[in-house]
């Protein structure tokens, strides 16, 4: 048995296991694997931004060789900003992903000490005890690699974001040579995407998109507009080809999908014919049948340029009946509400919407049942670890793989922040690491704490009176009728009885406590006592109370 | 032409329109269909219950010659205990309908005055004008009924919710010879539920999840715990049949299933051979393999038995490796968060999961396209309006009947509050009626008025900090360090150094404002400007800034 055991830590914690960050440890050298975020649900009271926990990070900084990254998408780019204040470690990615961070440490103004390397799809880097290599995978985003990672006890194959796609709009498939080389040379462990588990069969081929698109173009009356991400390169080269193909200019409306754009162009991951695309105040000038509109606002971001068209809110597009709005994307769990007020409020302005339940206008980017069973069969691990899922995921992934023979005592679900020692022989969790999601709010200078998050719903729940007292601190005496103030809680002009009741009910509830002198830990906890009861008996609802002592 | 014109009006204005509520009116009568309620989404802070706004049926009582139920559902009956606090009318409901509002109205203790009337399917009442026949239509609750409503000007059909299902479980399907038989004798206006128009072919029969159903009862190594709606009674048929098959005993959980099925029990809805349904407490004598449970909680409500079961927090059930869940139906659209978080902790505490993504444990109640298509051909209609449905379900449904041959002129996609005047020629909407969403917080005596709302969702957002200023009322000075407090802002502890600064800015603010004397009005904006200026300089973060100043 070797000297020393392997570590895997799933860190983050904002939601899929392993997801956003991932630490591979080996005796004196730490790999990271991603840095991503998370964007908050609508029920998490005014948060930003969701990042994740490297207290263990920071605790073992000398240890750490580089940050490898698997694929330029936010969730798992959009943390290094944050990440990089904290730890100085070089930056491990293939072109675009680089592209797309360098982007995003400038807006951060950040780039400039920052040890940003390119790796080539296929290529290699020497990080302490690992040797990592970035093999091609097919994902929604074009450069996307998973790692093949050689270690003193074997190697690791983590998928990162995938799917098999034999016919990509890039022309490059996933490497399953590769993969098919590593597993007849021995894995030792795989871990592997689990987001789409629960889908039997395998994912449609992103071409797939391409026929609707084309079908659409061709058909419709007007103006189309397609809204996907900004990152989904390969969606908006598919609708400039429909587009083109169709006698139909190309605008790109909103400022992460021209950002993105622009970048992808430079770069040469996105490609149009000359003429092709034009500005949004030059479409104006164009009969509605040459005109194609790419935009973000898939997710219904009220600021998006589709949400605020559904709204008849944008300053220089307005939906007019005969315009076609296709919803290239799905919405994100806890989406769901807002994309159906969008769509709705779409119809309602005259527009033809075409989204995922009507018509084939989106295909996701991650390998479905029987995809996950090849690349299982492909590498042959001895250890399996499923990642990139929600608890959910990863143990009807660890069944999966248990139904292809890998021993039970050999599958791991992990949650974030376990630490699974893994030896040739076998793999055991020996401890936990932090790993609870970080919320920043505004500049993030001011960390979100549980507490206030506590505070936030407690008032969005029933609201907050406010008792303002005046004492003498002298005699301890309330000096004047107590002032009662509420917000959120019931409408106080309409319910003047109400207030009014509740100034007697102090009024006497303090003249009865004045014995007690003016302790204002007592009349904190007499006013909030008599206070909720009564309101509670009135409206039957338990607003936050705080009572407000002032000793004068 | 007839002297009066028809009036459509959909009220309700609770998400899906005119699903809740709607009004039909001829000269001096109308009647009323439905009186339901909606559950609010998680991000509508505190609310209890959203109830239609009968504004206008308030305004016309005198008109109102009864309210007829199409089937026992919340949406569809909820809201009568607050519409014959106001409007005393009678009820006409078919018999399973008129038990569950029986128990309604019991527990409001509004029994003894209401005039409620058991119409059996098939069975016709009239009511001024209005002569109403309530034909047999297949929901997911039995005795649901379509309506055919004979008026002085043709026949309205108005479907209910409904699928064709030809295997209703309690073999009683649609009536499809009375809907042709009113289709060649003519009608005038077809409202039919568009919910699942988006859905291509047909619904499937509720008879497939009990196939899947005896097949997870015969496979299940230990106890099959499912999952479904109280008031979907024909599933727990099912459940209770696949059970009794292999031999395993019923347990009913959680209060509303335990009181729906005693009520179906009692009508004949539900049977169950004897000795097969037990008691929470005789499960504990039983081996696990002849146990099976039906609870409630499939839309993650956090008081309801499988959701204690899933935190480990049920006084009696807790899951144990080798128990089989299985979720008989889907997330409603805003709760798919709360579902899945859910699902996660069943298979954390062991359990194996069966839901809606794996297998068919689940069929809807509602009619999808092929199915729309043949109501629509059954009855040809002259007018058509869709009803049930968000927007964009309308709109769609609307392009499905012009498909089918209606002329764009006679189809209507109303919003709710519309009002649609029909004669035998021609329609339009002609005004608007009061159709917003009434919400009921707690007690419902004090209604949530948009102030209240708009104030909890910016308390939600970052928060409040409350400003306490002493003023001398003869001389207009403040008479300590201003005190400020704040909930939901930043942790007061973890940034004493910002609160100290606030404090001292207050102090010089006001120092410079003193020539102004002690006018509240301008302390209160001055400290206002300054402050948010001040704190989103500071934190990004804007707090609603209260300044409460005392004057003593």
């Amino acid at each position: 048995m070797a000297k020393h055991a392997l570590k895997i830590i799933p860190l983050g914690g904002l939601g899929e296991i392993g997801k956003n960050m991932m630490a591979l440890e080996y005796a004196d050298d730490i790999i990271v694997i991603d840095a991503g975020v998370m964007f908050p649900e609508e029920a998490m009271l005014g948060i930003d931004l969701i990042i994740p926990d490297i207290t263990y990070l920071l605790e073992n900084r000398s240890k750490i060789r580089g940050i490898v990254i698997t694929h330029g998408h936010e969730d798992h780019i959009g943390a290094l900003p944050y990440v990089l204040k904290q730890l100085d470690v070089p930056i491990y990615a293939t072109p675009l992903a680089h592209g797309l961070i360098s982007v995003k440490l400038k807006e951060h103004k950040m780039k400039r000490g920052a040890k940003l390397n390119v790796v080539e799809p296929g290529g290699r880097v020497s990080l302490g005890a690992f040797n990592v290599e970035l093999f091609r995978v097919c994902h929604s985003i074009p450069d996307a690699v998973g790692l093949a990672i050689g270690t003193p006890l074997g190697t690791i194959v983590h998928t990162g974001d995938f799917k098999m796609d034999h016919t990509p709009v890039d022309g490059k498939p996933s490497d399953f040579t590769r993969l098919a080389k590593l597993g007849s040379e021995g894995v030792l462990l795989l871990l592997s995407d689990s987001t789409y588990v629960e889908l039997q069969g395998y994912t449609p081929s992103e071409q797939v998109v391409g026929d609707t698109l084309e079908r659409i173009m061709a058909k419709a009356p007007a103006r189309v507009i397609v809204c996907t991400f900004a990152s989904l390169i390969s969606r908006v080269q598919q609708v400039i080809n429909a587009a083109a193909k169709h006698d139909r200019r190309v605008c790109m409306v909103g400022r992460s999908m021209v950002d993105t754009a622009q970048i992808a162009l430079k770069m040469g991951y996105l490609q149009a014919p000359p003429g092709v695309l034009v500005r949004l105040d030059e479409i104006r000038h164009l009969p509605q049948r040459q005109v194609a509109i790419v935009a973000t606002g898939t997710q219904g971001e009220p600021t998006s340029a589709l949400v605020r068209m559904a709204n008849h809110d944008h300053p220089q597009l307005h939906i007019v009946p005969g315009d076609t709005v296709v919803m290239s994307a799905t919405a994100i769990p806890g989406n769901e509400k807002v994309v159906n007020r969008t769509i709705n409020n779409l119809f309602r302005q005259g527009a033809s919407v075409l989204y995922d339940r009507l018509e084939q206008v989106h295909v996701h980017g991650h390998a479905s049942q029987e995809e996950l069973k090849m690349m299982i069969n492909l590498t042959k691990p001895r250890f399996f670890v499923p990642i990139h899922g929600e608890y959910r995921h990863l143990a009807l992934h660890a069944q999966l793989a248990q139904v292809m023979g890998i021993p039970k005592s050999n599958t791991f679900v992990l949650e974030d922040g376990d630490v699974l020692e893994l030896t040739p022989e076998k793999g055991k969790v020996s401890g936990k690491v932090a790993s609870g999601p970080i919320y920043v709010d505004g500049l993030g200078a001011w960390d979100m704490t549980s507490v206030v998050l506590r505070d936030r719903k407690m008032l969005s729940k029933d609201g907050i009176v406010v008792v303002i007292l005046a004492i003498d601190k002298r005699t301890g005496k309330v000096m004047t009728t107590p002032d009662v103030i509420s917000f959120g809680f019931v409408d106080s002009k309409e319910s003047p009885e109400l207030m009014e009741a509740t100034r007697n009910l102090l009024t006497d509830t303090l003249d009865h406590g004045r014995d007690h002198g003016a302790d204002p830990g007592f009349i904190n906890i007499k006013v909030k006592e008599v206070l909720s009861k009564f309101l509670f008996q009135q409206t039957k609802r338990r607003p936050m109370i705080l009572p407000v002592a002032l000793e004068l």
